[in-house]
């Protein structure tokens, strides 16, 4: 290979030489465009342009020993803002030459030079010295604009005090988490921390005083929310123990049951089970197969599974440790089917040993929980006196006889589901728990882990990137929302009246169904937002993915969830028109104007200014147009279609994804509701700063995600969906800035974040 | 509770009673419209009015032995189809007068009582008789229209045997599954199956004869996919051993390192790494830390970790039984530092000790894949001779001279990772075979599991929902789909030229993420469509999920490949506009018009009939437009941005979603591309058919996904997103009673499903 020559002429166009070796692969029509350059330069020599023409061959060797000459022999200059490269050459040459020029309009030309070759504007000297470039993504971290512990207890609320006592039990060394690949081992360490729990009165917090409780159902819930930051089979261990076995012979038994067995449940000293699903019936837990039939002389009632699609499924404690179960059966009578009822049925006795009659099996090894022994019940005629029967709704009387204050088996199984609501609470706050948890460790992370960066420059925290942002920052200012959301279901729950049940029980079925949905996709995106490191069972979030992803199951499938919203939403409908004498459900709804004009005016669907984007008024009326369109259309598809001759069934069938959305739309309008409500009663003006700024990134990000379906309305034009694009992405870049802060508002403890990754420097 | 007088004027509103009272709770306002109703027929006498009066207040207690005698009497009667509850009446009436009517009028006036119940047209007489009801919904069910073994060979193509002999050895009793929980024992099984894989020779698949091997690349893949519907563990240190190790070594390598190390790799006498990650760089590669350094006296590297980020990390094979490990380190010759190269180094001896100056620690439990004994590894001055370097692009002459065919550092670091890009191919095509396994379980299961029907009538499939089928049918049409994109990616691979490189390792990026991405959302969908049952073991999807979780960022994160794709997608377009001579790559584009404004016609745009939206020239043209607007547009954004002065480091990032959806959009016209190739060569035209119906769903998916982009730009108005969504649910409704059919043909052998609910009645 031929040397290269070094007089003012080449080193002129070293720079030029350099960056068409160091990255870019030179096309042959782009070396004969340069060589035709070159060639008419009449201030060159011919050796000049020999030697040149040389290195622009797109098949030259080119050694790295001279690359690297040519980096050098640049960076001996001093660096130069803005310079191109032939500006930087004739400052090279002249190191030889001092007074080294080329005409005027040679500069021109080559000075297109760095433009052909790809180069942006005014960063070629970078190309020489990365170490100069700053860039706004390097410069950005994060800020601390509001007070972390103000923030924590507008999260707190009035539960600022359980939440205390819980952090501090489950941050004692005895509740150092445990590798969790040895089953055994695992579920007798949950039962342990469980009696713990009991011990210091969290498990009978809601349950009335004389028997052990605090009489404070919002407590229990906040504990069942607290307690999530730590491990979630114990969650679901004193969901199953003190939540369902406790609360369903609490609120489906009278005072004989809770006399007998309350204070016990309280303290674990009794530890139960809850036998509804079956084999054959999850969702449609109507159709259970299990029976309680009455025998007169006796006064007994045999439990029994008559088929294997009968058998008790997935029942919590029931593997190992559960010694009584409330078993869901139906009720025979002389022959007769009288619906659903619930029984207290013994499994164990007090050594652990199964009752005659009654078989286990162990569930096995699950995705999850696996510190939570589920298991499979039959029975075999299990005898059990009448008065074992949970009877505040269903009864046999001393004549034998059926009895209950409501008539319709489908109106008193529903009764017996709409006690057992408080389930669907406390699920989507222990999901969410668990969202705050995912996010911390992985907001930590991205804040510090560096990854890229300008070429040759410094590395960038990975939060710094826009796609990191959007992957993080509406799913926290998710997190926000539902939490004032579910603050808000849990007031109305607690504080209900018989004539709300309906309502809230929808509430209830709609807010666990986007909770949970949530923090399955929120875990997800923390996984992969830390990459190999959210692989790794120290840094927790696998467990906690893998823990919650049975939430968008249990205490109701999330599709099916939604779909009894829409129906009830459906129902309500029909009440709002009642006082016009009107009675039918789908007709009184089919006759409305699908939506009020007004709202679609030719200047609100095209306006782009920021003032209206983040108008709360603006976001009202969209949520709002979204959910009473939604529910209208749907309502007039189904008269449609059933009219038109189709089964009702079939027409439900066919208008599913429509219900589930309309469903889905109106939650999100009470979502909206009370994040506002609780901003504005947020005194602090820092902190309601930000929780408004939380609020607009929630408020884009979902009207993103439906902008298909406000686009199809022509409800907005593709100007304003783009706008509200680009606001999220300017939102999201702000509220990086506060993530840190944000997560550390979540008040988890250490002990319980755990991840290696999640350290505070 | 006064008794119910049977009279025939009561009796003949017995219907209505039932009606009101089984299911529906009476609003005041309702009982009010009622009683007036009932008040004004004079056919009934005060005492019959008085007694209906009182069973139609709100308040009135309705025992539910009344309830039961109400249906039991009318289901005395004979059923009659669409009869309503007056009509129903008056027959019963009749059983105790036989002459018993009532005026015409009054007959209207009643028959009206069914629509304001609510109760849909014709469907009165299923409230009495649910049994007789029958719906499209329940009769709907699998079929049998195509030949599954034609369909079994249309998929495996030319890779019949090779899947054959995989399909038969992991068919065999010893590589039943086992419970997962015990690490160490779950280690050893995988090293032992591993084993058996490479007696059979499908290790060496791919090396050439000389060395033990086939020479057959393509059939190494089809090993790998083939393998990945038994355990992902095994699939992975497969990969890690005879993939990573072994092709980095012949890939990287010289005749020497082949003569010398190929043999025993393939047959796993000698178990390696393949150490390039490390705890500070895992996208970016390009910054690692580990040094090898050169010296001239003993012709020896010294490969040394000189900080804690500088470990290598998450190496698979290196906690246990890696004896050696192809290492990435920054070469070091003279103090001058030459970029990556790539070195072989002993980990451990013969007896598995580890060598002196090397450490490592177990990565310990993950999410999944804990058959794999991660590690992570630490140099301290480990010497090896220079012979040991992998010298295929750089190596040290016999003066101590760097060499190098690649003068720039950063060319000729990427073009080692082009190198082994193959792990981009075989990643996704494990994971489709994932999502394989998944679908078979989920829709084998959903094609069996009855959960609610009519009310009181039979139970239907759930895979006979709508929004069931939305979860699963274009994840299967998606599964198709993908299958053929990445053959296309394996034959292109296997039969590269050099000057396709780019574009090879462009395409495997794309498809590596969205194929990735497929894969774990199709098996979160599975694990949900299967409720419970999903979460238990053994049932595979949890295990199945958490295996292949990590394949979205192995092998490079997604997020970063998808970047890597639009750059180099700006790139090419550099180059198609390069005879023009121009040489910048967003110079050009940006002065280019967006978009062809033919395809834009207004009657296009709100185009909904079928021979339209079927048509796949309109497929083509939106997924063209879509693919090439994108790319236009983005390339603008980021000119302007840094004409505005941005630099450009921020302006990508500033664009950095709006890159990866241009990537996105990119692959996607790949792969319809592909989908449509092998529906025109598929000869069988009942699977041809098929596949046709596969490619539509899989469209209309793609089409109603990006809605959203497709209005905002104007190129669909809402009629046509609409009509597109509308024929999404057709297909799908249609497509369900094939999806086992189209599950079967995926030919999983019935051990490697294993779940028990995927069994075949």
């Amino acid at each position: 290979m031929a040397d290269f020559i070094k007089t003012p002429g080449t080193l002129a166009l070293v720079p030029v030489l350099y960056a068409v070796w160091n990255d870019l692969i030179l096309t042959p029509e782009e070396a004969r465009v340069l060589e035709l350059a070159v060639d008419q330069q009449n201030w060159l020599s011919t050796d000049e342009k020999i030697c040149l023409r040389h290195y622009l061959r797109t098949s030259a060797e080119i050694n790295p020993q001279i690359l690297n000459d040519w980096l050098q022999t640049v960076r001996s200059l001093k660096f130069k803002n803005r310079e191109n490269l032939i500006t930087t050459g004739i400052r090279l040459a002249r190191t030889l030459n001092s007074n080294f020029d080329i005409p005027a309009e040679s500069k021109a030309v080559l000075g297109k030079i760095d433009t052909q070759l790809g180069i942006p504007d005014g960063e070629t000297p970078f190309i020489f010295f990365p170490e100069q470039r700053n860039t706004l993504t390097a410069q950005t971290g994060t800020r601390i604009k509001f007070d972390v512990s103000e923030m924590k207890s507008i999260l707190s609320g009035d539960d600022t005090q359980i939440i205390s006592r819980i952090h501090e039990i489950i941050s004692k060394p005895e509740f150092s988490y445990i590798d969790t690949g040895d089953l055994n081992e695992y579920r007798e360490q949950i039962l342990k921390w469980a009696k713990i729990l009991a011990e210091h009165g969290i498990g009978s917090l809601a349950y009335p005083e004389e028997f052990g409780g605090s009489n404070d159902l919002k407590a229990y819930f906040a504990a069942m929310e607290a307690l999530s930051c730590h491990d979630l089979s114990l969650v679901v261990k004193f969901g199953v123990q003190f939540g369902l076995w406790g609360m369903s012979v609490f609120l489906l038994g009278t005072e004989k049951h809770h006399k007998k067995y309350l204070q016990k449940i309280g303290t674990l000293e009794l530890p139960g089970c809850f036998a509804m699903t079956e084999t054959g019936h999850g969702s449609n837990v109507k159709g259970i197969e299990t029976t309680a039939t009455y025998n007169h002389s006796t006064k007994t009632f045999s439990i029994h599974t008559p088929v294997e699609s009968a058998q008790k499924e997935y029942i919590g404690n029931a593997a190992l440790h559960g010694r009584m179960a409330t078993v869901f059966a139906k009720i025979i009578i002389d022959g007769k089917d009288y619906g659903v009822g619930a029984f207290i049925v013994p499994l164990r006795n007090e050594n652990g040993e199964l009752m005659p009659g009654v078989f286990i099996k162990d569930c096995g090894r699950k995705l999850g929980l696996n510190g939570v022994d589920n298991g499979v019940i039959r029975f075999n005629q299990v005898t059990i006196p009448a008065d074992e029967m949970l009877d505040r709704f269903a009864s046999v009387n001393s004549e034998g006889k059926f009895e209950s204050p409501i008539a319709s088996d489908n109106r008193r199984f529903f009764t017996m589901l709409g006690a057992l609501v408080g389930g669907r609470i406390g699920i989507p706050r222990s999901g969410i728990a668990a969202s705050r948890s995912g996010l911390t460790i992985a907001i930590r992370y991205g804040d510090g882990r560096k990854q890229f960066g300008p070429e040759g420059g410094t590395e960038v925290p990975i939060l710094n990137y826009r796609s990191h942002q959007r992957r993080l920052i509406p799913k926290l200012a998710n997190t926000y929302a539902l939490h004032f959301a579910l603050q808000y279901l849990t007031d109305r729950y607690v504080n209900r009246k018989e004539d709300e049940m309906q309502e809230i029980e929808a509430l209830a079925a709609g807010l666990k169904s986007i909770a949970t949905r949530h923090t399955t996709e929120t875990l997800q995106e923390c996984r992969e937002a830390c990459g190999g490191k959210g692989y790794l069972w120290e840094n927790r979030i696998g467990t906690l993915k893998n823990d919650t992803d049975i939430y968008t199951t249990f205490e109701g499938d999330n599709t099916v969830l939604l779909q009894l919203v829409a129906k009830s939403r459906l129902s309500d409908f029909k009440q709002e028109f009642s006082s016009m004498g009107a009675l039918g459900i789908l007709n009184v709804i089919a006759g409305q104007a699908i939506t009020a004009i007004t709202e679609m005016n030719p200047v609100a669907i095209r306006r782009t200014d920021e003032e209206h984007l983040l108008d709360p008024e603006f976001h009202k009326e969209a949520f709002e147009y979204r959910q009473r369109d939604m529910l209208f259309s749907v309502a007039k598809r189904l008269k449609r279609l059933i009219s038109g001759g189709m089964d009702s069934f079939d027409a439900f069938n066919v208008c599913q994804h429509h219900l589930i959305e309309t469903s889905e739309a109106y939650i999100h309008g009470i979502i909206l509701q009370q994040f506002r409500a609780a901003i504005e009663k947020t005194n602090d003006s820092a902190c309601r700063e930000m929780l408004e700024q939380l609020y607009r990134v929630y408020v884009m990000n979902h009207l993103e995600e439906n902008k298909g379906w406000f686009l199809e309305q022509g409800y907005m034009d593709g100007v304003k969906t783009k706008a509200i694009r680009k606001m999220l992405n300017q939102l999201c870049w702000e509220v990086r800035q506060d993530a840190v802060p944000l997560v550390d508002s979540f008040g988890i403890p250490e002990s319980c974040l755990f991840a290696p990754i999640a350290r505070r420097n």
